[in-house]
């Protein structure tokens, strides 16, 4: 790959570049906007040869492997699947402009609250070139203009998806910036750049966005980690608790809303603890647990204190038994992730207590934590799941790339 | 002033207390907040001796003068206000618990966005008495924890303040701490708590705010700096336009919403420029201008490039001539604080355009900038007024200090 001569000025460049643009991005009409997004697709599909030729370059020179080599690869019928992804986003309703409230005040003023684009997005973010398709689909109905910081080891892919979206007719010069992924210079650089970009939205590691949190001083919304919990309550019905357990672990045990921990009340614990053990021993998860799980079932290893708050994104559960459903609700605000926590139960009472007193993004009763998408929620997209408090929480898609306005219209008001 | 001993640590402990008090302080009923919030405003008024008394201490040892002094001053009359603005608190409507949406998805399940509190609030302000006040009815409404910061000028005042409000019957130990302000180790301590603090709002001047946002790693939300501009349309009603900019320009000359610059359309401006130069003068205003205002006019200074950036907060106003209505966009969006600005005009086409593409957080059309305020919306209240585009923007009270969960309620939903 070329060496970019001054990175460092490059990377502000194009944020300039971004800024400028971000005018032009945000007054386009939803028919352009959309007209765009369809031109995008049939450009995905036109270009998949030249995809796959650079995606084999990221593939020949990456030293990935596991899942996060398989999330690098892309064949013909996964990009048939991003141009299909695209489509859909042309299909979804346009947020930009709707008026969300609207009043007129004693002295004549009328007041209209109206959604417009953020401006311009930053978003970091692993060696995934899906994204970068979804991530440009998605600002680009939004009026706002993207900004990518990609994970170096997808650098070829990432060059040809940009030039080939950039290309389409109509798409503003700067609407879509590919920052430089062989340094971190450029993340450090694009989280800086205050007055410049609106938003940077981390999608990655812990490590990345911390580091991305403590140190941005443009806005961010923090999307994350996920020590999930279900927490199967004393009147629980366990016949549906082994299927919720089941496959709040294993369905795909790598994504942030995976269930991580089990907690089991002490009047079901000697009942239910060796049948669910079995069932997740069955499905090739390693059973860590307290003290009393250990007692109950013998290839249970003991957990270790870091185990009660560590995220492990594998086929691995920790057990603890609690005394009840406030005990439940205190081990999880004091070591879950504030991202998905789930009661099972048939009262009524204490399902409700746990989904008020949860602190997280999404609390769920009688269900697995896996639901906690965009796509699953019903949004036909998803930008991430934030477990920050500001702005958005939970699954987030097209409206919360927006902000709004107020536009006061008066016929010579002044201040008394 | 006793010094306090540990200062670091007694920061990181008051924010331990008020992260272990937000529970509880969230749990909070509509009628225990009301009721607790009368009572506060009891406490005022009937403790009205003792705080003149710590004012009178601030006062003696202030260096503060003019306006800055005047806000740290309170009476017998600013004391019963404060009282009141409280009780008008408890008149509002609170919005925790709001289910803001409720939907079915095909498989079952029933999702509900709801509004709870932000949980930990943290404030950093100025030596202004009736702030810390308005805050913490403000917070208690909305069930938040407050963390206060306040200048330390009103040390004596905030102190006696805190006191009285935390020793109200039903306030939760820890729901409102107050930071040393003797020393900026607080603020320091405050804006790195990330996962004690939900939220950080500096309200104050343009150095502190920089500081807030630049080093913060808790979520901030930037209130702000106002170069609001007026654009004089070609088409404007001048008799309208007169009133206006004497409004924005001196009615209150100190506050974020004043306007700081006059843009002119060109073919109006040897008619006009004169004419609102000798009233601007007349009501005590330094006016600035470029070259063609100048020539204009003989008794204006040449503006400097700075001037066009600037919030001057006193009567000063620069004015500029500029080609048409997309020229005074283009002026704006460079050189705004994106916080107010007017276009007056009869034309309906430039209105729309001017609403449209300024990008700020408040855009008027024939009303004075002055009405960018909370109770002027017709909130009730106000926290203050967002010059950012993530979480809210513009004026902002009691939602905004809201977050959302979503309730996911099923019947053994598992994810396919």
């Amino acid at each position: 790959m070329a060496v970019t001569v001054n990175n460092l000025s490059s990377t502000r460049e194009k944020l300039m570049r971004a800024k400028e643009a971000s005018a032009q991005v945000g007054q386009l009409s939803t028919e352009q906007k959309n007209s765009i997004l369809r031109a995008m697709a049939e450009a995905i599909e036109r270009e998949a040869a030249r995809i796959l030729k650079a995606n084999a370059v990221d593939l020949e020179t990456s030293r990935l492997a596991g899942p996060m080599r398989d999330r690098l690869l892309l064949t013909a019928e996964r990009i048939q699947g991003m141009a299909q992804g695209v489509r859909d986003v042309a299909k979804l309703a346009d947020p930009v402009r709707e008026c969300i409230a609207e009043w007129r005040r004693p002295n004549g003023l009328l007041i209209r609250k109206v959604r417009v684009p953020l401006g311009v997005v930053g978003i970091i973010y692993e060696s995934r070139p899906n994204v970068t398709v979804d991530t440009v689909a998605l600002a680009l109905k939004t009026g706002n203009v993207l900004v990518l910081r990609g994970g170096k080891e997808s650098a070829h892919s990432n060059q040809q998806l940009v030039e080939i979206l950039s290309a389409v007719p109509g798409v503003p010069e700067g609407a879509i910036e590919l920052l430089d992924s062989s340094t971190r210079d450029s993340v450090e650089d694009l989280i800086k750049a205050r007055g410049l970009v609106d938003v940077i939205i981390p999608r990655g590691g812990a490590e990345l966005i911390s580091f991305v949190v403590e140190n941005s001083s443009v806005p961010v919304i923090e999307t994350g980690a996920g020590n999930c919990h279900i927490y199967i309550d004393t009147s629980a019905d366990l016949d549906m608790a082994d299927p919720i357990v089941i496959n709040a672990k294993t369905q795909r045990p790598s994504v942030c809303n995976a269930a991580e921990k089990l907690l089991v009340h002490r009047d079901i614990a000697a009942e239910y603890i060796p049948r669910i053990v079995k069932k997740l021993e069955d499905a090739g998860v390693e059973v860590r647990g307290d003290q009393e799980t250990c007692g109950l079932v013998s290839s249970v290893k003991p957990a270790v204190p870091q185990d009660w708050g560590e995220e492990y994104m594998r086929l691995c559960m920790a057990i603890r038994v609690v005394g009840d459903v406030g005990d439940a609700i205190a081990h999880i605000n004091r070591h879950s992730t504030n991202h998905s926590d789930a009661i099972l139960t048939r009262d009524e009472v204490n399902a409700r207590r746990f989904l008020n007193e949860v602190d997280s993004a999404a609390v769920y009763w009688n269900a697995s934590t896996r639901f906690t998408d965009g796509g699953e929620f019903g949004f036909g997209a998803e930008m991430g799941v934030s477990t920050q408090k500001l702005h958005c929480r939970g699954p987030f898609a097209l409206t919360e790339l927006t902000s709004t306005k107020y536009e006061v219209i008066g016929s010579g008001q002044v201040r008394a």
